[in-house]
């Protein structure tokens, strides 16, 4: 079971890295929730060069027990808690970006924190040390970031506190920052969340050589606390299939550890270890200061708080969060999303599919999806100035499905000059970079597949991770100008529901799909009594169709009027045969194109 | 927020119930995991009259930190933690059932166990405890009622641990009882489970004042540990969204408590009080003996060796979890049902719909679920001589859907005698009613609606609440002579995986469905060219009918000749003027039934 105790965390010692700078505040501190801090030291890392106009500084934010050293400097360095991700050639690439990591305000890796000695007593800040806020660690990070003469960053990222830092930095610093990509964070904890902190804390308050928070002075040390805490904490970091994964094959077997902990089972030699290790390198009292912290962290949670809150913002966002994440849930994040799009931001959104819990953002388990998707964010940002000549390579006559996508052209054409768009079910993003070419430069698209959605955020096109229920429910009246439903009605079952949201939410919608009374199948049907199956989106067998709804152009229209929805144009196509019906179109067309209202 | 702090758990006091009585073992018990135990106490209370051919006993099973005091014994008395499913007229009728509850092994409320003094040193036992097991609480309860004098059980019941014992009851003595219904169990803890146990024993077996167990004599307790094993225990018994619920709304503002924890937070104020309230009625060293008898409980992780423990019950069983119940997952009951399947054990299941967590079987919240299936459950049992009468008022005209089901008796005709039946999507249980007056007595209904299958056990059908997708795939090949899918085809998605695995797990397979390409049908579609609708099955419009396939009688055959399905006979009716077809039934039946392997 070496594997299992051996992961990258635990290769971390309590030395610090050899490639650590320290800046010094030149004046004091002053704190959200009051007091001040004087002589404050911010201990961080650089990686990669900065270039000559200052436009390639990504700022790197940790988790709480992580700090500066976010990965190995050369080949003979240490590896650091974001190996995976930080380096040449890697998501976020140190050959192109200049990329800075510091220790957070509070923590015990280089930067002042209660192990740190207070200027005023010249003893350790212990007890005294003040209540901090992510607002705070922000604030300092800012104040280095301008010690280095950089006006903007391009992007900010990290998960867990790391993101709540995002969060902070792009509501605190609008100007400051041109992306913010924060992993598998929320607008606040769940209660849940912040009960295990509470938990955590009490086991480290209530440890008898806590004393306070005054131990430094003593042999002993709260490690017992500290340790109960970091075990708790890592259950709520794992998945129970991960956890599953991990230790059920050898349940009864523990490893044979010195501890004074329980090592009855698999996990709990795994968890007693976590513990142990962990002292070695942490600091009890900034593990209740950055808990604190992070229970403290609150954007609001009611929508109305958080649209507040982030209206403030400027920057292009990237949400991510993990389905397995108990701690994070992804409805937190989409909160997110939903709050941002509500105050007309330009945020992607993609929930990842993973086992692997909170913990996801630091494994290689998901790396291709979240890495791919931070690479291509990251890369699209920095090359935003060349990138609409990239849009123009888009395949008009591309195969979507099964027949060629010559509707795109129509539905452009319904569209009114410098509307902004949903594009309901968009795929690869194949309508809306059509869209783009034809100058609409403020599309949305929705998708629930996730390599469609990472395939969009590549083609640097504005997509949310969602079913059509949940995020139709979430947009206000008329948010948008046009909303597009193109060939997806006939995959949905709740057709009323989501046209009913549609027409909603935009002004005009463009409704297209396959007329299941074109001639052929009609005459198929009634002379052989079979499923009618043509070429193109009635290609399939009755028994594995996706399509669950057969309208004809008559029933859609009669529809349209029973629910007093209003046809402002229709479009009857042969698509076979590229051109329009005019006559009976419910028998001679094989598709239809409604702008409706 | 009083509210919130006085649940009925907090009304229990650490004085012990009037009403309990005592029986001592008359000899040494000897425990599975070696070690034994004299002058064995054991503390029980009982409700209700034993009648005279003592054949209406239940046995409720309490979970870790309960005890015998299940219930108010009458007006006056203190309300015991089970208060609204046991009393007159309640779930389980005391004005009718002869209940016991007895506290366990190694429990510390009145039953021997590590605050016991030792008989052989006539000191506590404390650190000396030896490590027990379910079986040994469960042996411990066989002897109480072998001095009872009761040879058969009604029924055992119980959640959580209480389940655990209801499950080592039905394998360790399958004669002496003849229902079971665990609640809220598993075949053994996931490793999720066990880590928050390990964490919580940590916390208490390093409180300094633990003393390796050895604390009674001391006058401080090892409370803060069993505090904050508390304090994790109850997290893990509620769910994100119940905490959310009450603790979101003021989040900030903790109860003006006096407590030596953390009070930052309403839901850190509940926390601490839970904390500090159980020392007063609980002893650490029980804390740890029980809940590593839990996390000891083990009745197979692999289904083969499920199975292998559960082939010796013969009991009927009833099983119940919750859905949003993440620490006995609800996955985990159904392994169970699913390994009782295998074994031909007549078992039913219910996951009832519930945002209560691990603790809804202990709230009122969801009371009309699963008390409502208790009641009904154990009613059966008790009634299981008058039961069969009962069943023959079934009604075989009742309306279902949209039609007449005359197609049932054509249906029970194509069964072969004494046949073991499968139907799939069984509704509330009338295919199987009609089955049963017709003779067959073997028959599973496999349902998703909760309350068609709450319907189901109050009319004492077998039945599984389950997808189909899901179910099927657990059985065993030929598991069953025949498996039903009546007037279901044209609403399940996935047709080809569902005829797939009917056919593999039952000998025959009986598929009924309403012909799509009935002549009505056709015509509309041909003439009207528009979405066929017509009384019955197909009378839905097309953008709200449940049917999701539209199979004709031609489809359906030919998909059979294309799976290498066998077609045995085939049956056609019109069901509106109630007659079969045999001329062009494609065209002239409304319905059709086939029998197929």
């Amino acid at each position: 079971m070496s594997d299992k105790i051996n992961n990258s965390d635990d290769q971390r010692t309590h030395e610090f890295s050899k490639y650590l700078r320290k800046f010094e505040v030149p004046h004091v501190l002053n704190l959200e929730r009051g007091g001040n801090l004087e002589n404050v030291e911010i201990a961080y890392e650089t990686y990669g060069k900065l270039n000559s106009d200052k436009s390639n500084c990504i700022l790197i934010c940790h988790a709480i027990t992580g700090d500066s050293h976010v990965a190995k400097h050369n080949e003979k360095d240490l590896p650091g808690w974001w190996e995976i991700m930080v380096g040449p050639g890697k998501p976020i690439d140190t050959n192109k970006f200049f990329v800075v990591c510091s220790n957070v305000l509070g923590g015990c890796r280089g930067t002042t924190g209660p192990n740190s000695k207070n200027p005023k007593t010249n003893n350790y800040y212990g007890a005294d040390f003040p209540v901090i806020t992510i607002k705070d660690m922000v604030l300092l990070q800012k104040i280095l970031i301008d010690s280095l003469d950089i006006k903007q960053l391009l992007g900010v990222v990290g998960g867990s506190l790391g993101g709540f830092q995002c969060l902070e930095w792009a509501t605190q610093y609008p100007e400051m920052i041109k992306t913010c990509l924060p992993i598998a964070s929320s607008p606040r904890l769940t209660t849940q969340g912040l009960a295990f902190d509470v938990v955590a804390r009490n086991a480290i308050i209530s440890d008898p050589n806590f004393n306070s928070g005054d131990y430094y002075d003593f042999e002993n040390k709260p490690d017992i606390g500290l340790a109960l805490a970091r075990m708790l904490g890592h259950i709520t970091y794992l998945s129970r299939e991960s956890m599953n994964e991990k230790f059920e094959i050898d349940r009864n077997n523990p490893r044979n550890i010195s501890t004074s902990f329980e090592k009855k089972f698999s996990v709990g030699s795994y968890l007693a270890y976590q513990g142990e290790r962990f002292v070695e390198r942490f600091d009890a009292n900034s593990y209740v200061t950055l808990s604190t912290a992070l229970d403290l962290f609150d954007l609001g949670s009611e929508k109305k708080q958080l649209k507040e809150n982030l209206s403030k913002s400027k920057c292009k966002w990237m949400i991510i969060s993990f389905t397995s994440d108990w701690l994070y849930p992804p409805y937190q994040s989409f909160d997110i999303v939903d709050a941002l799009l509500s105050e007309s931001k330009n945020v992607s959104y993609c929930n990842i599919k993973s086992n692997s819990g909170h913990d996801a953002f630091l494994l290689s388990t998901d790396i291709e999806s979240y890495g791919e998707i931070t690479r291509e964010f990251f890369s699209n940002a920095f090359n935003f100035d060349n990138k609409k000549s990239k849009n123009t390579k888009v395949n008009t006559k591309v195969k979507i499905g099964l027949t060629n996508r010559i509707d795109f052209q129509y539905i452009s054409d319904l569209i009114p000059e410098n509307s902004t768009i949903l594009d309901l079910g968009c795929e690869n993003g194949e309508l809306i970079k059509n869209l783009s070419i034809t100058g609409f430069s403020n599309s949305l698209g929705v998708e629930i597949n996730q390599s469609n959605v990472i395939e969009c955020i590549s083609s640097d096109i504005q997509v949310v991770h969602s079913d059509l229920d949940s995020i139709l429910l979430k947009f206000y009246d008329n948010q948008f100008d046009v909303a597009v439903l193109s060939q997806t009605l006939q995959s949905i079952k709740n057709v009323e529901k989501i046209l009913k949201q549609m027409t909603r939410v935009a002004e005009y919608s463009i409704v297209s799909f396959p007329n299941f009374a074109f001639k052929p199948m009609r005459e198929m049907f009634f002379n052989e009594g079979k499923a009618p199956k043509i070429k193109g989106w009635y290609g399939y067998n009755w028994y594995d169709t996706p399509n669950v709804r057969f309208p004809s152009i008559d029933d859609f229209k009669e529809f349209c009027d029973d629910k007093n929805i209003n046809i402002e144009k229709s479009l009857y196509l042969d698509t076979i045969n590229n051109k329009k019906i005019i006559d009976d179109p419910n028998l001679n067309a094989d598709s239809a194109i409604f702008l409706i209202s």
